[in-house]
């Protein structure tokens, strides 16, 4: 056989693993009785287990080393290729007791996180942070790097990221976004907000608001779903079984909504993905950043634009007939666009959230680099949030434990955050030139023109080149802050009435 | 490493991947999105040519030689040789050229069955199922028998059945059974049912019922769960996460509510398995027949006694107050015990069930003995129908064509279903002998005491024992019909107030 039809065939059962995997994964987080959790580890345990040593086969290799000698290879094999050395490379260099102790020490700090988050006594995580940081600097080193420590890492959650090119895109977020949102604060305007805080706004409604516009957006809903869970994400197995969930708030209908249009721009993208490319690495999503671009440009970029507004203030009148009498497009759109310096960043708006992604890691390149420790942490959190922000954390669980991520290790899962912001800017000023007519589309809540160009540039592109180059291809330049800075200026000196 | 530890590690990673099957095949049942089927199957070709290998791996055979000569083991431990080296042997003896045969036929003629039965027209599945039984025939050979060649098919289906075991069994139904529904038919009688009909049932108010006895009678929602799905059965992947489905039908209040006690025996069977053996297979449920006694001991022995419906009736005029105006528990058990011969298997009374089954079997023993051939199969079934019933279907649909189970070559299947009549009837017997005040703990809704001696006689035996050898050991006596004879004569004279 030949040698690339052997590696598919490896491939195919590696991704069926991962498939299933996906599924379980689901499973868990949506429906699963209490009382599966040890079992259902178990599960994943073998998946996990499975996947890996059918990825570690040594024969693996050795198709490999035949392949990359061979010259007639076509975008697409070479794609697989660098993706599978890739995954090869990374399998193979943490030795397995590593991975094992860094399981364990997993479990064991995501627990002293959890009660130190609740009790809001950052000593109670310290020790576990200390030894986490540790084994995440450990691990950087049996990856490899050319640069710096830290791009190991980086490189985990988006192929070929490196400090070097995260640093110039956080450059210019802090020149020009922090200005900006400090402008809005000292504007002083707020949006009318009474009508949302003075209504309940039943789950039903919101049900069907969420639904109806994730179906508008163009989700297949034949291929896949819609549930609750605790913690919106999406998920499942494949391009033709992929289910999203989002969460509901009596009290506040836009956060189901606007996780609901999150979630559907990573479902998109999935069920967007090349389908001949079915089972093998180049016809998977591209990374973290690209997913987060396809996710943040249907929340934000059209789901907070005024014409988006325009369109579905007749589904909100119809899933909210009183709660919305005498509510205008105008209102709608000021009250989705308020924006105000928070504690929280889960609850940030578009123009502070890129500042606490830019806090995390500023403060992820230094710990992971040795120029500060642990206990520097929380003082270096605080001072970093005065200095954008304008604001201070009354107690460390509002500050420095709020978020999941360090507990398990994910040093360098943050800026990929950041990453899909601007790149769905980017994105949607390079669709926008090919139709020119876009503001009276979303208008008319035609979406299709738009999928359509992201079908062609991006979701059918699978992972056949580096996301930077996708990037790159799809607009004509390569990342960049610019877009997503020109587009929040002139959002926010339109609707704040700032003077530039 | 021991060679019995060595054995349970390799039992463990099987059994692993079937509880992952188990999973994947609910999702597949309840919810999953239709578009995802052709990925599904994939998966699901995966886990089954997955456990496959595991369970054919020489080393087992090695394994299981050297454990055979061993004369120190225990129960559970000869438990566990028995039922590997049976599933070993099953496993191996069918080539694999064979199993790939058979697989794709089952696929071919399930669908010609399809057509065959919505058309009403039996020649359009005649040439897959005369390849069916052939193959049927020659599996049979291959996997071997002592007496004759169905035993090798009934045997796949509940261990250690044969047709001498199971003849007598019929027999006695065919003595007592048959003239039993002749009388009740001739008498006349018939319950008022018209509260049934002349009202709809809600959906939520049967859900609400069906739920409220599920967890009466002692299911564990903390490990399991109820949901919908066209066809009611139970699943899952193991103890902790045990899964059932019934369906609602608004004329009809009974078909959810009796589904959901049927599934919910099946489900209190799984949740009882005896958890010290975890992943082997002497902890798992004994076969077919033993498994429809538990869920046909809830939905029938239980679920249609008088006590039962005392019990339950305010649970039944909280969910339907105003149908159940004026209804009392009398009507009510009446109703739930209406027997009237009928074509459908699926839709027979308690009465009647097991003499459809009866036909079914006699077709099956001669079928697989080459006796008849399946151009005699109409006219049989017919026959037998007008003989045992007194009824014969007005077209094939309706008769031959009915059941689904010899489309993919379930011969042996059907029997389990009354061996499990039979079992519950012995069953309760046996129980009701260490619990002299059954009939008022049923009375009051107290169903602990009953579940924990099920818990205590069969759930914790897993399959340690053979199915008939647990019977016996449970109540003292061989499999038998007689106490199921008399249960069922004793009920109609009263109900019918027949003369014996």
């Amino acid at each position: 056989m030949d040698a690339y039809d052997e590696l598919l065939i490896r491939l195919k059962d590696i991704d069926l693993v991962s498939q299933i995997g996906g599924l379980l994964g689901w499973d868990q987080e949506v429906l699963m009785p209490p009382k599966a959790a040890a079992l259902r580890a178990e599960q994943l345990s073998w998946i996990s287990k499975t996947g890996h040593e059918k990825l570690t086969n040594p024969r693996i290799g050795e198709l490999l080393e035949q392949l990359e000698q061979r010259d007639d290879l076509n975008q697409v094999q070479m794609g697989n290729l660098r993706l599978t050395r890739d995954s090869y490379r990374k399998a193979t260099k943490l030795p397995t007791a590593f991975v094992a102790e860094m399981a364990m020490h997993k479990s064991k700090s995501q627990i002293s996180w959890a009660e130190a988050r609740s009790k809001n006594d950052f000593s109670i995580f310290r020790d576990d942070l200390v030894k986490m940081v540790e084994m995440s600097r450990k691990k950087a080193d049996y990856l490899g790097y050319e640069g710096v420590r830290y791009d190991a890492l980086l490189d985990l959650y988006e192929s070929g990221l490196t400090v070097s090119k995260v640093d110039p895109l956080f450059a210019g977020l802090r020149e020009n976004v922090a200005p900006l949102v400090k402008k809005v604060i000292e504007n002083g305007k707020k949006p009318d907000m009474s009508w949302v805080h003075e209504n309940t706004w039943s789950k039903e409604g919101q049900e069907g608001l969420s639904q109806s516009i994730s179906e508008a957006i163009g989700f297949d809903f034949q291929a896949g779903r819609r549930d609750a869970s605790t913690h919106p994400f999406c998920g499942g197995p494949n391009p033709d079984d992929v289910r999203w969930t989002t969460r509901y708030d009596e009290t506040d209908p836009f956060g189901s909504l606007y996780g609901s249009m999150h979630e559907t721009g990573h479902g998109l993208y999935e069920q967007g993905r090349p389908r001949n490319l079915d089972f093998q690495p180049a016809g998977s999503a591209n990374g973290l950043g690209v997913h987060e671009s396809q996710s943040r440009l249907w929340e934000n970029q059209i789901g907070r634009s005024k014409e988006f507004c325009e369109w579905s203030l007749p589904l909100w009148k119809k899933y909210f007939p009183k709660q919305m009498e005498g509510v205008s497009a105008e209102n709608l759109w000021r009250s989705v666009n308020f924006v105000e310096p928070s504690l929280i960043r889960v609850e940030a708006d578009e123009a502070t959230y890129n500042l606490h992604i830019m806090i995390r890691y500023e403060i992820e390149k230094k710990l992971i680099a040795g120029e500060i420790e642990v206990d520097d942490l929380p003082d270096a959190w605080d001072n970093m949030y005065q200095e954008f922000l304008g604001i201070s954390a009354p107690n460390r669980t509002l500050g420095v434990l709020q978020d999941i991520h360090w507990s398990f290790g994910a040093f360098g899962y943050f800026p990929t955050y950041t990453l899909g912001n601007l790149y769905s800017a980017q994105l949607l000023n390079a669709a926008k030139k090919e139709l020119p007519n876009h503001d009276q589309l979303i208008k008319n809540g035609n979406f299709t023109p738009l999928l359509e160009w992201m079908r062609k540039n991006v979701h059918s592109r699978g992972s056949i080149i580096e996301p930077s180059a996708l990037i790159e291809e799809a607009t004509g330049s390569p990342p960049s802050p610019d877009d997503f800075v020109k587009y929040l200026q002139d959002k926010m000196q339109y609707l704040y009435e700032l003077t530039s």
